[in-house]
């Protein structure tokens, strides 16, 4: 099992009552298979994971793998924040046949390096699939460094790919040198989408598709191809877009997105709102000058 | 969705530390389906439902959907002491593909005629799916007689199908007699199999086929054909491993016996305990018997 | 700490929404405690326990403990489907200052002798204080006979005491001949409750103090005082009111009765729904001819 | 009910096997109370509230507010990372007996002001107990500023207290200015203390008091006193020890130091892992140079 290429986001669709919208979820996956993505990573930050009970996750990993049905790969966010929990989910997502588990170490207190070894450590040891290790120290709060990021993969043997969300384009440079270039890495954030693949990322991991799936596709065929110029024209046009919906917070606009391209995702969970009507118009507009429509 | 046949009930097998064991619940479903039966149907009393809390109990659901991938329908228990954790269950099982949902009226407390019809009401109203309702006094304390299935069925749109276990053939002729042919009822009698599908029985719902699924299949496709004496000489060669599995309890026998033919299905949850030796030298000559190895 | 006499059984009170309503919880075993009780004794069928999620049973086991603030003793029912959840709720029961576990086994497949007598180790095993098992075949489906329950006081150190509710007098005699006079038994079943102090019982089990405390004080003063003639004559008033709330359902009468004596009390959890009108009309007759008002 | 002074943050004790430990937990109360504090504050981030579940949450809650029994005010931490949570938390910490919640804007995704205000409107509308709001960016990745909390004063009826754990003392001085000296601001800032009570704060939000109740008690008298020096004084000797446990986690430093004064609290929960022997070799060499022992 391999994954590389565009990493697609889903969020967790919500039904008026508050469950989980399955055929909503299933129109969204369908949206970023039938759009050329090269993998689909449910449960992330993108996904709400954070905000679901343990019902609710397991019920969206296993909706997630179904309906992907061996389409491309699936990549599950693990992550929690006790290290039983972390390892409990990954457990039941190679149950359920996901492909891969990713984690982050997210805690609500900081981390030593030895705690954090442990911990990654206790989810590799739950599962038998691979593991991707995910640095994002804005969300979780601790920032592992490439040379840590490193020893994970090196001394863990299931661990065997990083997901770098700095935005901080030498750390991709640090972790293809310590690796001597053996270590498929993919970058988590946005702006640096073009950049990394030229700094040999083996892919992007992104919640755009669920909004322009074809606009993504179409830049990494740009990519893929080595036409850099049109790498560049292409990513200029989303990249407002992009800016918008990391800045704006995941789920609240990517929902926002998907209702306004034709798929009602409904709203986040509280406390994050709906957007208001100035930002959605905002948003409408992004989404036409990013192409869509 | 038509379900008819041989009903076939998977146990839920479990790891040493008590998780749920994916890979040994989808080897006894590959035996059933390969095993010739018709439907599956996961998380009955034999699938321990009872004791499961409910992020296992979706996670049954799901392996058990995903793995069965559309080879056969999946009827899914959704029994529950409270009227929200069953209507709860239904919406999961829908939204995870299940084909058909089951439900009997186990309640801590006596309910009244009306009780139960706001129950299943609300169980029906919960999805889209049709819905199995089953009447099993000696599980549920409650006895509904044939009048009051019939009346769920006519009056709840997607109360399509009624499993009757008290093992009383008459109820049998009734429920025929009530719906004027119409209505697609199943066995849940072990001991009843054969005089039931002389009934009229639309199928028959048994954890047998974890055990002996070529014998259950060859007994039916004697009933199918008509031949009243050869399907009699079947149902009399596992009759007796039947009723020792019923006596003893399904989750304890059935798990014993699959480790008997070959597949670790771990012990039942406690307060159950697995058969002591002499019980399962019992079970061993009884599979033997039933024409096993 | 012992118990003996009246040990009386609240209800759950639930709000509008469905949570659990301390502040009428407080009213209640006011009402108990006041009314001249010798002991509380939340989370009994009575009590709902088996609707009840986790986190609520166990608010109803700190909200009680700490309301009645030690002015009687509590004896907290912690039974559960399966034996982990029934030691787990000891284990909270006892942490929060409960000065006795009862446990009735309860489970949805039938058990041997060995699965109950494990299953009742594993109880007493979580705590330190003195457990009471529990007989109700009525309810359990499993029927526990005298020297079985014997036998589990006479070798499990801390359980000391066993609540008997199958209705049937020659077993109280029977525990008495096989302790020597020495177990404390309490009877369960509200018909028996004048030949069951005559038989030696140390206590009487009943939710009948929810609706009429005097009247049941003034029936065991009686009974204490050896005055069998008043005794009887007092027990023949409140009679009519026993067999109509056990028939008809303890949550479901007793919180009907407890608004129409001035304690709004709430709903029973769905699938039990309020009396009708003319149930609650019989209700009301019954508590005038009980004496109450 | 009004709280001031020191409001001490109890640590939550686990059992060998990962339970609550209830009796710990009572020595660690009663150190408290005994030595002097005038409020108790279990569940907050010293209490590893992020870690437990809603039933171990519910079991502490309970704990405390019952061993506490009306000592001290119960300042119970209801922090959740879903809206609906921190509500249920609140509405059950009020059940259970408390005197205030306290919450911080927890969430996985940055909030805008609005959802900030709607999440603690919700919490406030769940109870009728007075709500302290709570600032520490450090932990729930948002800011507050003093506009901020004081319109969440002024416009919601029972949110009527603030925690300030920024560390700027600009901060508590624009609190009082803000609310014309009626607020009462608490600082959660262990370097701060000082310096907060001569700005004007009711109290000081401190885990110290679980190691070392009386110098903590003593530096607060001499606050209360006006003899800046005295207070000076003490706060100097106590410094090095608050500056190590904050900078090495309170739960896990705290717990080491419990043991090492004669409370066997037990290991915080994965991924925290116990003080290595150098750290707690430290530990012990800063305790005694505050003075313990």
């Amino acid at each position: 099992m391999t994954v590389s290429g565009i990493v697609a986001y889903p969020i967790t669709p919500f039904a008026a009552d508050g469950t989980v919208d399955h055929l909503a979820l299933h129109r969204v996956l369908d949206r970023l298979v039938d759009g050329g993505c090269s993998a689909v990573a449910p449960l992330g930050s993108t996904g709400e994971s954070a905000y679901l009970d343990l019902t609710e996750w397991t019920e969206v990993v296993a909706s997630t793998v179904t309906h992907i049905g061996g389409r491309v790969p699936t990549v599950v966010g693990v992550s929690d924040l006790t290290t039983h929990g972390a390892a409990e989910r990954a457990r039941i997502a190679e149950g359920l046949g996901a492909d891969v588990v990713m984690a982050l170490p997210v805690s609500y207190w900081k981390l030593t390096a030895t705690e954090v070894q442990r911990h990654f450590e206790a989810i590799a040891g739950a599962v038998s699939i691979p593991v991707m290790v995910y640095n994002n120290p804005a969300t979780a709060g601790i920032d592992l460094a490439p040379e840590q990021l490193w020893e994970l993969v090196r001394d863990v043997e299931n661990i065997t790919m990083v997901k770098e969300s700095t935005g901080d384009i030498d750390r991709m440079h640090r972790l293809r040198e310590l690796s001597g270039g053996t270590l498929p890495f993919f970058n988590g954030s946005n702006p640096l989408a073009l950049k990394a693949f030229q700094a040999g990322a083996a892919g992007w991991c992104t919640a755009a598709p669920c909004l322009i799936p074809e606009q993504v596709r179409d830049f990494h065929a740009a990519v893929a191809a080595g036409d850099d110029a049109l790498a560049e024209e292409r990513f200029a046009q989303i990249r407002p877009l992009l800016e918008f919906i990391v800045a704006r917070g995941l789920p609240t606009t990517v929902k926002a997105g998907l209702t306004l391209t034709g798929i009602a995702a409904g709203h986040p969970r509280r406390p994050l709102l709906p957007l208001d009507d100035a930002e959605a118009e905002e948003l409408s507009r992004l989404l036409t000058a990013a192409g869509v429509g």
